[in-house]
């Protein structure tokens, strides 16, 4: 395990699986950490409340910004759009009515802004190309690119020092996720992932669906409660005798 | 003189010289302008005044999104920290006090997501990287850069059909852009340059200077009012024998 004692990081937070389970890695490395997370008119606000929730149990500085993108408007995540019940098989093969326009984009130079003032090394996101929802601004040719316009524009990156966004999930697949979670002791129960804000996950979004076969592929159960398993995990619970 | 009539673009406005001038400019070329402004807590307030004054001069649909970069702290256009008077000889040989870290990137990401939404072809910025400042974030590669992160990062550029950011400003002085301005009867006294944000402009901050000297050297004056004028536009006054 690398020792990055001391050195700053800005850890985007959502309080979902992936960067829930990033700054619990980040906090292992021995990185110093600020979390950041957006206030950004998200209808599920739930997840706000997870962020606050893993930023306490790890002790970081949380910085919460309010950002009203419901202003932009077009996406079900922001607006009043209906979010769509997905079947395992369509997941991923298109570009989904969750997407937030340039949300990614938006976020990452809110964090280049945050990580430069403070001295930051690093920015990382728990973005994912494997087991995702098809986001443009998920896919690795995107964090190279952002990469080289974050050191183009920064006072830093021109005094040869950049800010680097790093996607550590990058390459891992949900179940790889959750056995690093579980292997880090990540409190799984104080995460949310559905893109529903009820008081259970909604179990039928793609969200939750992709988080429960993460939980299945790595032999475990998630502990935060559902109003309705999906048949797959049905079965994987029946299997295993519960 | 092309005619872009009904190409929709965001036009981001500060309410300054050069992104009024690049409104200006969009509407005569008949583009569907969206204005955008931000109220990011900038001390020199007037300048948010100002965008609402030309947005209105211009009739065109003006976006405010309020976001907080007081949060994240580190410029004097945003903090407590002082606004330094420049020597002309000084201005652009440094990054300035004044810089506000990754300020154009976080906007041009905002503007990004809201051109997605309103099915806009392009984002045009009044960056200018001849008589400017030395922002990192102004230069020709960063824009570069930038257009290739947004193009990778987006629903429309993974469906090839990508939002562009074009700064048509670029390359021109600031005598040029008060040329422009003119040429296409910009009510100048309704723009705002200032970095202190006062009754009357500074005349001392390094906008102020660069302003007048780009009146001066297209041979027009401000008809902004000053709390004192610099030397070198004492001295053309003086020869224009006012």
């Amino acid at each position: 395990m690398q020792d990055q004692r001391g050195l700053k990081v800005i850890n985007l937070l959502s309080g979902g699986l992936d960067s829930s389970t990033l700054l619990a890695w980040a906090v292992s490395q021995g990185y110093e950490v600020t979390a950041l997370s957006f206030d950004y008119g998200q209808r599920h606000n739930r997840e706000l409340e997870s962020a606050k929730k893993i930023a306490r149990y790890y002790k970081v500085d949380h910085n919460i910004m309010k950002l009203d993108l419901r202003s932009i408007g077009g996406s079900a995540l922001t607006d009043n759009i209906e979010i769509p019940d997905y079947g395992m098989e369509e997941i991923g093969k298109e570009i989904p009515v969750t997407y937030v326009p340039a949300r990614n984009t938006i976020l990452l130079s809110i964090a280049l802004g945050l990580a430069e003032v403070k001295g930051a090394k690093k920015i990382l996101i728990g973005a994912n190309s494997i087991d995702y929802s098809g986001y443009p601004d998920c896919r690795p040719e995107y964090f190279k690119a952002i990469n080289e316009a974050f050191r183009l524009g920064t006072k830093r990156g021109v005094e040869g020092d950049p800010i680097e966004v790093e996607a550590p999930l990058l390459h891992m697949t949900k179940s790889d996720i959750v056995i690093l979670g579980s292997r880090l002791g990540l409190p799984f129960e104080l995460t949310w992932s559905c893109y529903r804000g009820g008081g259970k996950a909604c179990g039928r979004c793609d969200s939750c669906k992709l988080r429960l076969k993460g939980f299945m592929e790595a032999g475990l159960t998630d502990p935060l409660e559902y109003e309705e398993y999906p048949e797959f995990y049905k079965e994987y619970l029946k299997i295993r005798g519960k």
